[in-house]
């Protein structure tokens, strides 16, 4: 492909990669080789996680144990629940994780005996902590507890959030985004951690850049300006008029179409079965009815199918989480794949420092400022 | 080029620019069309940061208002005194203006009233600040006054650091090097920064994601690298024994040539001037000769010319800054490119996400968690 005529480095292979098919003649998606349907219908997040980052599924021992470590890695040092009581309530959620994630690179850096996959465990066990931690705080005036007795990450960020044990539907339809939300290769976010790590930086630097980069509405922050489309209508014929609409002003739909799939994103399918158990289950009758109309409609007028990002907004919505924390959901999970992705650019590490070509001013010679006219 | 026998999209063009050449034949540096060494002798960093920001060299009133704004915007807000204050004496100093950065983002965001250019003069003008306050307080205790009533970014700095205004050598040295380090086409910190910008981030996590990418010693790290190898020797001999051992040993030695210039690094030469005028000045006998010697021996040997980051060591050192601000003071500069790259992303933006070349395992089915065996 021409990248010059495309841009985004859009077709050009940036590297090797152990980890993740995305795509493969514009459908699937694998995981070390597990295809991503498998996992989200017989493995919970945290066996997930796991194969991403050593490489094989644990056994029932090394998920138990894994577990357990998790769960110890949960409580806030009191000067981070310092800096998250003078973050203010008015931040973007993503800047807290960010700034949390720095902070704490401050106080448990990466060292000999604190290697990145410590790290890794940490910031998986952490971060749902440190949310919500900041949020309830600015929220009620609370200083929480950060113990909840939950085995799962999903379950102690719901029990968190929501102030009592979450029932076990909502516990897994987090438990199964997480699954789906955890790697994708090369996308933004993962590019940026691998960089960082390329400069032989360390791991919490990686970690915030993908924090950041996520941050953005063409990445993480989709499923949030999916959730604003959607909740903006009243009836599945109101949504199709204003969507009718927003195409003929050639506005941007978020949550549809991808830069790599081609034909369907294969996450799709399991978060909209879960989109729609929960939909019956908590007795919705809108939400669900208008985001099929959409979909129907883009793909009747577009062609574009929906990806991850349309239906977990609903999902997560039907789950009591606040549209705000959508993009945070997703750091918890992809924390997973950015670290199986630091860890496999460092064994095998070249610098990542691309060329440009140059299109600016030809050279010519400073003219004193004395000399300098008005600004033109 | 072969990408992937290459690795690192070294030679692979990701994108267009007007703000730098780099290497155009091997050799050579221009900022938006000047040369290095033109600005570097006839220009102010505060110049050079609008030259790159606004495309243009400002006029005589320009560059009064910018230095006067500039001037205005170092007072820290006092929670993020409090920040500083936490972040512990033993942190890593580019994570405290990653972590200081990630703050301000937080207190103060980018907005259509707080642009990413109010935001650059913001950051520009606070870095230093930042970074001596917590310094000072971590060092002494003092809370000090970020007021210095110094013109340039070079003097606040140095005045902050040494608690006195900075003789006029030392602080044009320090000014140039900041001219020298303000920006350089698409390297790895840049390049992140335009990462996480492609997916419609704010400024400052671009800039996180930056400042963490240049952490890493492959990259802004080489200069504290540098110095680290001068300060070992006590004598030119020494220093030529210690480097042939090195070489023997397949060392590798910081400092020494680069990506992309294949012949010679332009900024080398008037740093190295530099770094002769103030080692005289000072009654140096040692780190110069030290460091000539090692040039000679890089040149000798390995046919590697010093880059920038070789004879900023000394020049550093000369100036009175310590070794872990070495790479800060790059932040200090290459804030202002960083800035640049950011408003060129946005004004033609791309979603930069690269393919990658799978090499992992084949299509594999899920084993129930209670039939798999003992790890390998």
């Amino acid at each position: 492909m021409n990248t010059k005529k495309q841009g985004g480095l859009a077709g050009v292979v940036a590297g090797q990669t152990a980890i993740a098919t995305v795509g493969k003649e514009g459908v699937g998606l694998t995981y070390r080789g597990y295809d991503i349907h498998d996992l989200a219908a017989n493995a919970c997040f945290e066996e997930v996680a796991w194969l991403l980052i050593y490489g094989e599924l644990p056994n029932q021992d090394e998920l138990h144990n894994y577990q357990q470590r998790l769960i110890s890695l949960r409580h806030l040092p009191s000067t981070l629940c310092k800096i998250l009581e003078l973050i203010p309530a008015t931040a973007h959620p993503m800047d807290v994780l960010r700034t949390g994630c720095s902070f704490l690179g401050t106080i448990e850096p990466e060292a000999q005996n604190h290697t990145a996959q410590n790290i890794a465990d940490r910031l998986l066990a952490i971060f749902p902590s440190m949310l919500v931690y900041w949020y309830q705080f600015h929220q009620t005036g609370k200083q929480i507890s950060t113990e909840t007795g939950e085995k799962s990450i999903a379950g102690h960020f719901l029990h968190l959030l929501l102030g009592k044990a979450p029932d076990e539907t909502t516990k897994r339809a987090v438990d199964v985004s997480l699954i789906l939300y955890a790697e994708h290769e090369f996308n933004a976010s993962t590019f940026a951690a691998r960089i960082a790590t390329s400069t032989a930086s360390d791991m919490y630097s990686a970690i915030c850049a993908a924090i950041g980069t996520l941050r953005g509405n063409l990445h993480g922050g989709a499923n949030e300006q999916a959730m604003a489309l959607i909740e903006r209508f009243t009836s599945p014929d109101a949504a199709e008029q204003g969507l009718r609409q927003m195409l003929a002003e050639k506005k941007l739909v978020m949550g549809f179409g991808h830069r790599v799939y081609s034909k369907s994103d294969p996450r799709s399918d399991v978060i909209k079965a879960w989109a729609k158990r929960l939909a019956d289950e908590k007795g919705d009758k809108l939400l669900y009815a208008v985001s099929e109309r959409i979909e129907k409609l883009m793909w009747d007028e577009k062609a574009l199918f929906p990806n991850l990002d349309f239906y977990s907004a609903s999902v997560y919505y039907f789950c009591g989480i606040p549209t705000p924390m959508f993009t945070p959901v997703f750091v918890f999970a992809r924390t997973a794949g950015w670290t199986a992705h630091i860890l496999e650019q460092r064994r095998n590490n070249k610098l990542i420092r691309p060329d440009a070509d140059y299109i600016g001013p030809a050279p010519r010679k400073l003219i004193p400022l004395l000399n300098r006219g008005p600004s033109s």
